[in-house]
């Protein structure tokens, strides 16, 4: 089939009809679906089940024999730093394990850098010009606690072949109000991409203006295979100590789509300098994490293996789903030239492009036929997509059966409005 | 025995030294004891040790359908919101569970006035000049977070009445730089005072020279008394309402000395306004607390007569300890003039009073003996207490025998200080 945009005005106008007949229809069905966040379906949840339950009565003690059930250990538990250590590829003294949230330790960290500073810098950043590299599309979340912050992003693109490093090495290396850069290295969210060793030196080695910058590199998707060959990421915490360079990174990561998403682990990985300072801080809002579900963690999950099996587990059941949305978009929309989507390897989601300034209108419409979309713009900072073309589709959460029901109705949708806009 | 000010000073230097003489003893027997934190005993822990297998591999939703092992929830579960608000009594939407510290809740309410402010007020608080009264002796934590994020601390007395509220109502009605206030109001830590109706009406009904004042307020040992006639707090969350100023009071509490200390749920009770304001900056950093450890509480509980239970049963095992120190107190050092304690019927602490300028030396000498004490100066502002007096005692974590040993040893330490003072 030809693509849209080569079509004559009649045939186009045929097309906006047959699609919206084909919207009404959808639309009198009242869905009622939510593909909003990234949340774990039950059943992925229910492998885990057994964490549950793997502590007995009396099984309350680390290794070290510290009592998980007191206070104290800002740090985490030995076998678990030493467990997520493995998971990160960096050493157990690299490490601490924090709370059930990961967005908390790296809101923590900008947080603390604001207040105090960080290492080798000359102070809180609080107090100067301070600007954030936000590969886009990119996580909310991210963006969120830099504008919290009041910290001016700036908008590197996430184009079709991932980061795009040359734009990052020449504001980096030319603005010293560039501080930090949000990344998300291995099927990254949400455009499936898994930086290259390339990607990773550069970061590593580039030179930066601000003696004090620093990459946020929140490794959400590091097991998340989905099943074929997975993506190789080079240790970018080990590029950078090769690099002179250990200050550098800030490598957060967590069990939340690994575990429990409300109950599992989060961890940050960093050097000695950068750990003190952040206990410094940390010290002042806890007495420490919950070691107990550390405990759990560990009892569960016994080792990398472990991790990596249940890991398996988890993509024999998403899997499906990521199939049928791509699929299924390929089968309503393919060679249209309306959409293009990732088919991504890991991670949790299909990054879903459809002609500039449609966005919006799509979510918008399937909202109107039951189906919740991510917020069009929401994948860039102050949720402003300055195309207005990404979508973000998240296929964990519903059964195969709604996710094909969405994804139909979602490809009737850009149907719908790719061709009003196309007609002008 | 007369009081040692009014010995000559032949018998003062035989007093001492007899005491240097039973230091040294003391001193020979190489002690290793720490008393420096208010941390459970694990024997109050294993009252709780059903915790940790009180949900089973099924038992993961809360009463309204929420999986708890999923992602989401600010607020907490709707059963443990019940639970913790009718311990609070304060009514289940005027109330958020966290995370495993209430510390961490304080921290971030703090944090957030200082962003963002606080409802009726004029923008973040980081744009004024903020003062906290911070009655004293008090807890060091809370005031390591006005320090961290550069509020001015102002003493107010705890004296041998408790607050010194004439002070409070005169520094609250007039200075605008007074935000806040940071309150202990049941069993204060360390004096063991709890507020009088008085003190709470005029504490919700003092006009405050601030819009946007706050009291900051820790309800941190509601449940735990020593098996006395506990004493009777009024309700000061209502009693702002009824002086119409509900936004004027964040009133915090916590599990940690209930349950397990490093895996209990924290809590916070707050006008509407405040919780909205609250969660917008909470919802920056984290995408929900734990729910399936509330769960485990409220499976573990059941009900508030079940925490009462369970205190009492605490209370048989720290109340031994309590009145080991004050018996050996005061049978060392009563009526010499040189120390006075508290006789507390709840909390976690003795506080005890030295001669003006003795507490650190005192400190010192125990410590050197093998004795570890919290730091002289810690419940204190900025770690100084004025008068060099205080020195709190926590007799929950040690063993009674080392609880006896340590409290002779302090004594001895008292007498050997305050002789040497006394001689000039």
């Amino acid at each position: 089939m030809a693509g849209w945009n080569s079509l004559e005005k009649a045939e186009l106008q045929r097309l906006a009809e047959d699609a919206q007949k084909r919207y009404n229809e959808w639309k009198s069905k009242k869905l009622s679906l939510d593909m909003t966040r990234g949340k774990p379906c039950p059943e992925q949840l229910d492998l885990a089940n057994r964490m549950l339950t793997c502590l007995k009565k009396d099984d309350y003690k680390s290794e070290n024999g510290t009592d998980c059930r007191n206070y104290g250990g800002l740090d985490g538990i030995p076998e678990a730093r030493a467990l997520f250590a493995e998971y990160l590829g960096v050493g157990a003294d690299d490490i601490i394990i924090g709370g059930n949230s990961s967005l908390n330790i790296m809101y923590n960290t900008v947080s603390a850098a604001m207040m105090r500073g960080v290492p080798g810098g000359k102070g809180p950043w609080s107090q100067e010009k301070v600007k954030f590299l936000c590969p886009s599309p990119g996580y909310d979340r991210h963006f969120s606690v830099c504008e919290y912050f009041g910290i001016e992003m700036v908008i590197v693109e996430m184009g079709p072949k991932g980061l795009d490093i040359d734009k990052v090495a020449e504001l980096v290396g030319s603005d010293p109000a560039v501080k930090g850069i949000w990344c998300v290295p291995k099927y990254s969210n949400p455009t499936g991409h898994t930086y290259t060793d390339d990607m990773v030196d550069r970061l590593a080695s580039m030179p930066a203006a601000a003696g004090d910058f620093r990459i946020f590199c929140d490794n959400a998707y590091s097991a998340h295979q989905l099943g074929r060959k997975p993506d190789q990421l080079k240790n970018i915490f080990e590029a950078c100590k090769a690099a002179g360079n250990p200050d550098r990174i800030y490598l957060f990561g967590s069990t939340s789509k690994i575990s429990f998403a409300g109950a599992g682990l989060s961890f940050m990985a960093a050097s000695k300098a950068n750990l003190d300072a952040y206990k410094a801080s940390l010290a002042m809002q806890t007495i420490g994490p919950d070691k107990l579900n550390m405990l759990r963690h560990v009892r569960f999950f016994k080792d990398l293996a472990g991790i990596e099996k249940h890991m398996k587990k988890q993509a024999k059941i998403i899997k499906p789903k990521f199939d049928a949305v791509v699929e299924i978009l390929k089968k309503n929309l393919d060679g249209k030239g309306i959409a293009t989507w990732s088919n991504p390897k890991g991670g949790y989601f299909i990054s879903f492009d459809v002609l500039d300034g449609c966005a919006q209108e799509v979510v918008k419409l399937a909202a109107e036929a039951g189906v919740k979309l991510t917020k069009a713009g929401a994948t860039f900072p102050y949720g402003k997509d300055p195309n207005d073309r990404n979508i973000r589709i998240a296929p964990t959460l519903p059964s195969l059966e709604e996710i094909r029901q969405a994804t139909e109705l979602l490809s009737v949708c850009v149907e719908v409005v790719s061709a009003r806009k196309l007609l002008g």
